[in-house]
């Protein structure tokens, strides 16, 4: 008993930083755009304007963080035990969170910029996230392979969780081959793909869950 | 009893989150003050008295922020349940409060400058803050509405409140509104309204709160 | 005891929120620091040499913050109700913590500089220094006389505590007035008062709370 | 009972302030990358990979910090009195902590630089977090031998810790001195450093871990 205490208040600090990481990382993204400097009479409110670069790459990040944020708690929420390789993926993954400030950075200065521009800032915003998407499947499968998941939970919900991370990645992966053909349809994925996973979970894991329930219940 | 209780600490990690997110944008609205240059002779204490415009906009943003921090944080603790479009409104509201530090720089920048310059300061910087405003309504509207709140709590007092704050956000847009009539009075409202919200609530709800306990304890 | 719990839990809330914001004010102060140009064949060791005020300011500040959290964070234990003006003192204390950066980098860049220069820069600094320990004393002595304070606490510690801060209060007002005398006798005793805050309470508070301890177990 | 329950969560406090920081100062590493600016037809991804030092620095400080916070993590869970010293050393090694990304930034800055350059930027880096090791071994010794630590923990456990960190802390200054001969083999042995430190603790402490255990179930 102890010592299962002992390693799930071991995620517990885990979450708790990587809910810091989360946090900062959000919030940082602001000090990227920078104030527009007009002098004599040239209008402000034209070069604010001219910043739509940074208002849209700022939403699109903060709607990904937010949704990766809300995806990386609900599943520490059923791993109760941790170990070293855990800990390592967790910390490469957070250092894939953190960095996304500076492809958002990039993306905002190149986004209305040439074409060769614009494409490579936009295959390295979406390249950032598939990595990300990557590490983050990779914290996933590890975890439920190597039974650090609570035992009371659906073995089918597992299952239908794992699909969800793998087939998110394989958009993730996508959205970066996309970026080279249209940069424009790249992003659309990234932003569909933020808005879906946001959403409530799919009906699979939620009738597993359901059923999990009744059986406890009944 | 479990499910409940998930859906508690649910509301408990949106409201960790989002006091982080609080904290960490009300701090980073100093690094938006630069350090004057002076070289050779020039007087850095003149320097520093012509940067009244950045000294107040991280007075009354500093202000506005906690203010804002104290509601929602008293908000969340009536909220006993949470879902997936909460967790979106929370995400975009947070996108507008992290957002604060830029229309903040911007006013620091051009509240002395010509009148086009400073009128589109202080429209955007009150433009942020209605559009913040309207977010917050809409999750509150939204959360008593869809029976998220504690079913403990007098409904006189979810009424009071929401008169509150719909009364608060028509005063925002009235701020965004006056920007182009009288920046200084734009700027005016909002210190005032900063300054009303971290005051006592209203009679009404407090005695509707005093009324239920009496109530419970009779 | 639902009414106590609740205020009690209010405080919590206070503490946890300024424990962020100085954990971010603290960790900011690095960021003040550019990494100096050099080019060709210059040196840039002799260069990171020069940058001596910026480490010292660095670190004095890093000083002071971390005392002044451990000082808030005690007091803020012993405070067991908040009410809106408790409130409202700390979120102005906060905004002065959190200005301590802008200052730092001021020294930084100005304590090396002419004598206008040198002494501008340790008169912000230790102002700054100086107008956050009223607000710090003015939060204490409001909680202390608005009975705020947990009632178990022995009145002589409440006593001896509110002469420290009256004290603290006074030396740092007097640091701000020696910078116009003496800069570096000024910022002496800004590291001496940091140094002397983070050591152990005077054994006035000492004894009493002994003495406190003694009665309850007898 | 009361007393070193109050203690406890003075360890408590200084661990939750801590991992602020480590959240704080590992996130903050990204915005020591600049976005290039390049202009007309110039390539944008050859900038990108021209940033490669960066890249190297952010990944090697992110490994780093996460490694010294999981560390004094651990460590911590096993320190259950504080006292002022503590306190002291605790905000001294922070100071050292949330100083790397100074360095960080200037190892970005002169990897690719001239020799002299390159071996100051990596004397500077190795240098910080040679004196952050000092700091964290005083620290654990500091409590190793002040009696702070639970009185449950196996002496067998504490000596193989001890052992640990002053053979690691040996290992960062020859990290250090390496910095003058071969700036790339400090670099690769920090690196190797980092990641020994999230490996498993060696098989000493959890034999007599084990050991502490089966006697307790015994």
């Amino acid at each position: 008993m102890t010592a299962s205490g002992g390693q799930e208040s071991d995620t517990g600090r885990i979450e708790t930083f990587s809910d810091g990481v989360f946090a900062i990382a959000i919030t940082l993204l602001i000090i990227e755009i920078g104030v527009p400097h007009v002098v004599g009479t040239e209008s402000l409110s034209e070069k604010l304007v001219e910043l739509w670069p940074s208002y849209l790459g700022y939403a699109i990040s903060f709607l990904v963080i937010g949704t990766v944020w809300a995806n990386h708690h609900n599943r520490f929420r059923l791993i109760s035990r941790s170990d070293h390789i855990l800990l390592f993926l967790n910390i490469v993954f957070l250092m894939c969170v953190a960095f996304i400030p500076f492809p958002t950075a990039l993306l905002a200065d190149y986004l209305s910029g040439t074409d060769e521009h614009r494409t490579t800032a936009v295959a390295v915003y979406s390249g950032t996230l598939a990595v990300t998407a990557v590490f983050f499947t990779l914290l996933w499968l590890y975890a439920a392979n190597y039974r650090l998941i609570d035992r009371t939970v659906d073995p089918l919900l597992l299952r239908a969780m794992t699909r969800r991370y793998v087939f998110g990645m394989l958009l993730y992966i996508l959205a970066f081959a996309l970026a080279f053909l249209s940069p424009a349809a790249s992003l659309a994925l990234i932003v569909v793909l933020a808005l879906i996973f946001v959403l409530p979970e799919p009906e699979g894991p939620r009738g597993a869950r359901r059923t999990r329930r009744r059986s406890v219940r009944g």
